[in-house]
């Protein structure tokens, strides 16, 4: 059997080289007599593991020694409640918290979470226009006293990406980079925490990463142990077992990234992809893309037929011919094409492909 | 190279038929055309794989319908704190909450961490025993009308095991069963919960089982909707994305239990497995087990050599013979030996073997 074309949005395809390394070394990993997922947490070799996850991630982003890398459990949404529980806990009532704004679903339950655990307020968002857009700067309400101003630079399930870094003139970013991680440079000196489920760009689902600043990490007693920043700082990932296999499947990912031009190559590669499917929608009266041409996602396309009937004949059509993953989120109807860092340029041309013939005998 | 005798204490050694398989559909899983780790985690081919490990676990424990399966991420860790926040936070001030069986390590943690949400007491403890016993039980100072008893039934630093359900006298049990939970059957209906990380008898680390009463499951809105058992037992642990890989090795696992007779199967195997090692040690009066006799571990067993020196050597020689993990924990020194379920008899064998020979030799 051949690899199919795989858009799914998450977990989603995974570079092909790597799945090859990762089966040629599944039994035995190479010196040690054991599978990786057989290795002790604490042993010298799996140390060695982490290291390798570690730098590959600090050396794609470009991160100095002050941020700290962390690779924790529980997905981007555990991040919605542990991150304002050790940021906006201690900040007294009646006081500036978090500022958030919301252009997607994801910004939309992180701020519900956040509301529990601290002071959130709505800086902006899109939603009146169905969130196929990003803010304008003039309708960022900021308070400059903010604490943080949350963002989520790319959601997911409508295709709406941030082009670069909001200005908050100088409130630092939390981000929910869960979907666009490691596909093009940050611009991370204006970062206090970045958090991203693995499994669309950096790995396996189960692993979840957290870079933050590391004057951002304080004791926190009254948490829950595993809640807190602190102890997974202090103890570097290692406070109980992580997703060691997870863990050691991201190191391989940067090394495939870092062999394709780092995150500058990613970025290239990003943008030619999401052209080949923008060109074509661009160019039919019979697609609609969701976002507006400033927001469009690199990440994931999102686009409507003229007919939910000739959007389900498109989904069933392209399955039988193998490119899965299409459907678009309920939420928002329509299709939707995921072409994270893995999925090959010849995938997207294929589709592109299928599309222009979809239309001439629609 | 060979794979070697893996006495890791957890992660730990994984069925080798196995990995096996999971290398050989690890690119392509039979039929879908990617790797088990692109899948969606909301696509009727993951559910079936879900389906397959939740039937699994169910079958061999024998769980009715009154029971749900989760499958959740943060390792036992978090259950701790998860367990509480769930289960204690509700009972008024001064009224009881829950009592704590505390035999080693892992209770102690699990008694602190649930002081933090709720009434939590120390019903027993064989601390000042250096916990190489379980208490008596008549030394159990139960409240009649405590929620639940809170034990470890196997600590798995110390090597000391619970033989059977401790007698509470109806009142529900709570167990951190993470070291040997698959190893012997249970009484599931002294049981309110269950929770075990995976990484020692179930599968890889990374996932969390927790078995509830289904009735103890409630809404609790006041909690990060991550931390509330509703929120997982609703969307059948997809609320969001779980450790997909994880889960379905789980039912690999499962399926290679059932193979080889099932709990009772396993329970023979534990028991035959225990018996080779400790029966050198009774032998002897060079080696001298941890823990007392009628607690000790069928999963753990621990041990010290008349000098420190002696028991470096120990480490140092059974290692270049291919004999992994078996430094005791800083906690207890000595000597461990983790035997679980997927350890093959053969690398007992030989390590009893090695144990009589350096005996022989020191």
């Amino acid at each position: 059997m051949v690899r199919v074309h795989n858009f799914n949005a998450g977990p989603a395809v995974l570079p092909a080289a790597v799945l090859r390394q990762v089966q040629d070394e599944l039994v035995i990993l190479p010196g040690q007599g054991m599978s990786v997922m057989e290795m002790s947490h604490r042993s010298a070799a799996f140390d060695a593991i982490m290291d390798k996850a570690e730098s590959g991630l600090r050396n794609l982003l470009g991160l100095s020694n002050d941020y700290a890398v962390l690779f924790l459990q529980g997905g981007a949404s555990l991040q919605f409640s542990m991150v304002p529980m050790n940021l906006l806990r201690d900040i007294p009532q009646g006081e500036p918290g978090a500022d958030f704004l919301v252009t997607g679903s994801w910004g939309t339950k992180a701020y519900k979470e956040a509301g529990r655990e601290g002071s959130a307020r709505i800086a902006a968002t899109t939603k009146k226009d169905g969130f196929n857009r990003v803010p304008l700067a003039t309708e960022l309400d900021l308070e400059p006293r903010a604490r943080y101003v949350h963002y989520v630079s790319n959601e997911t399930i409508e295709g709406v990406q941030w082009r670069g870094e909001p200005d908050t003139a100088g409130v630092p970013l939390v981000c929910d980079a869960s979907s666009d991680i490691l596909s093009r440079p940050l611009d991370i000196a204006k970062y206090g925490l970045i958090f991203a489920g693995a499994q669309k760009n950096i790995g396996p689902s189960g692993v979840t990463v957290v870079i933050i600043r590391k004057d951002w990490i304080h004791e926190r007693p009254a948490l829950p142990t595993m809640l807190s920043f602190d102890t997974h700082y202090k103890d570097r990932s290692l406070y109980n077992t992580p997703n060691t296999f997870g863990i050691y499947m991201i190191g391989l990912v940067c090394d495939w990234i870092h062999g394709l031009g780092g995150l500058a190559g990613m970025e290239r590669r990003a943008e030619a992809k999401a052209a080949l499917l923008y060109d074509v929608i661009d160019g039919s009266d019979f697609y609609t893309g969701h976002a507006q041409f400033e927001s469009r996602s690199r990440m994931n396309v999102t686009w409507r037929l003229p007919t939910e009937e000739l959007e389900s004949r498109f989904e069933k059509e392209s399955r039988a011919l193998g490119f899965i993953g299409l459907k678009g989120h309920r939420s928002v109807g329509g299709l939707r094409a995921s072409i994270y860092n893995a999925l090959e340029p010849e995938s997207v041309l294929e589709l592109a492909y299928f599309m222009k013939d979809f239309e001439a005998r629609a």
